[in-house]
């Protein structure tokens, strides 16, 4: 990655979610995005009507080998931009005001205290394969974007959208007010993510809160939650690992979309 | 770690988990715990309690020495087991023998090719949560049950039946025999594991096959299975961690299951 070498603030970033990710929040990050000669499909044409729009630059004149030069092997799908690398802080508004409610619900992750960099990245890996649109966590109980986390969430860290909150029962109620359905894990909870029937509900989306593994979610955050529910524990140990039961979570959220799609065609 | 040289037979485990699930499981294998002079709170009392009531030899007057140069920098706790390490060599006809299939679905965890420790002892977590009744491995495809494994497995080594053969193909025959239906994840899959239809089928359980994520399941592998899904992938990470894939396919077993429970009510 020649390209990154030779300027540190620029970077190159693949693949249709994180693109439109950054599209969305931060057009003004992108320098240009190259979409391969050989492609003119409907994500494509949606993608340059969406880069139109922001008015961003598009090449789609490169070909496979700009792709092959800079990402080998890795699932580009043809598409890339290149960005601006100096960080900007996000915040919780940037993601709310430009979500588009009315064409889909929105999926969050809320990580209550994880301060382990290995299992925060981990989360941001497994965020991003479930589509989620923005990561969580409160400021001070969280590990930072370390080169650890960056390395173990495999990619993610470009294209999830992370945000620090100073106070985190204050941001869940910013979230139940934008009528998204808070759900935070608790060994304690009465039902299980499968009993409940939180599919039902007219929210605007989902937002899953979970704890680290030794404490759990602190007390204000689960009375903030609009309902807890636990994951089974069928065997003798007492707890998952928090990317694990993050999975879980998260593609319940994924597997009851899917059926939702389904059942409305 | 001296004694372990000094005689193959034994070998220490450390850390509350893993101590309690054995004494819960095996206590005869115990030979003496050793705790830190200077601790006298709620969990080694607990623990004392424990090893009284299996008539397990408690030595708490071992001091901070004695954890360091066994265990050096790792997550001790200052506890400690001495164990008789002449582990019974499980076969599979142990665990298809004595399974009794007139009252339950068996489920079993297939793990082809995970090298890393820490990735199987995730997995063998992940596997007792969910209610597995054993986790098979190919013997020289495999991390062994170090102990990186077995803290990471968070006591789960010690629960859940790991059996290591010599040919995986065979096994995975062996299985079809006992009617077991046989789903490999790959990302060559046509169906996702949301769409596919599998719980109507009238199998006697289930073994989920998955693969390292550098290079998922070997090509005999993936032919044996009696079909193929696919983990949706909805951002820009190629893969999951294996333990969180191993998380999402094991949950959605535990989840039809409940269901199935709950439609037959």
């Amino acid at each position: 990655m020649q390209n990154q070498k030779s300027n540190q603030n620029q970077k190159f970033i693949y693949g249709f979610h994180s693109i439109i990710s950054k599209l969305r929040i931060h057009p003004e990050s992108i320098k240009e995005i190259y979409i391969e000669n050989s492609r003119n499909d409907k994500r494509t044409q949606e993608l340059t009507q969406l880069a139109n729009f922001a008015n961003v630059a598009v090449n789609n004149s490169v070909n496979a080998d700009f792709f092959q030069k800079l990402f080998a092997n890795k699932n580009h799908q043809s598409v890339a931009a290149k960005i601006d690398n100096r960080i900007k802080m996000l915040h919780l508004d940037d993601i709310l005001d430009t979500f588009d409610f009315s064409k889909q619900k929105i999926l969050l992750l809320v990580l209550d205290g994880i301060t382990d960099p290995r299992n925060l990245g981990a989360c941001l890996r497994t965020a991003d394969a479930a589509g989620v649109d923005a990561v969580i966590v409160p400021k001070d109980k969280s590990a930072g974007l370390s080169e650890v986390v960056i390395k173990t969430a495999c990619g993610a860290a470009d294209s999830v959208p992370l945000i620090a909150v100073t106070n985190l029962a204050r941001t869940l109620k910013q979230l139940q007010e934008k009528n998204i359905w808070v759900i935070g894990t608790s060994d304690a909870a009465k039902v299980s993510l499968y009993e409940e029937r939180w599919e039902n509900n007219n929210a605007n989306g989902y937002a899953w809160v979970l704890g680290s593994e030794g404490s759990g979610l602190r007390q204000l955050t689960q009375k903030t939650c609009d309902e807890l529910v636990f994951i089974p524990m069928l065997g003798s140990v007492e707890s998952l690992n928090v990317a694990v039961a993050t999975g879980i979570c998260l593609y319940e959220s994924v597997r009851r979309n899917q059926q939702n799609q389904q059942n409305s065609k």
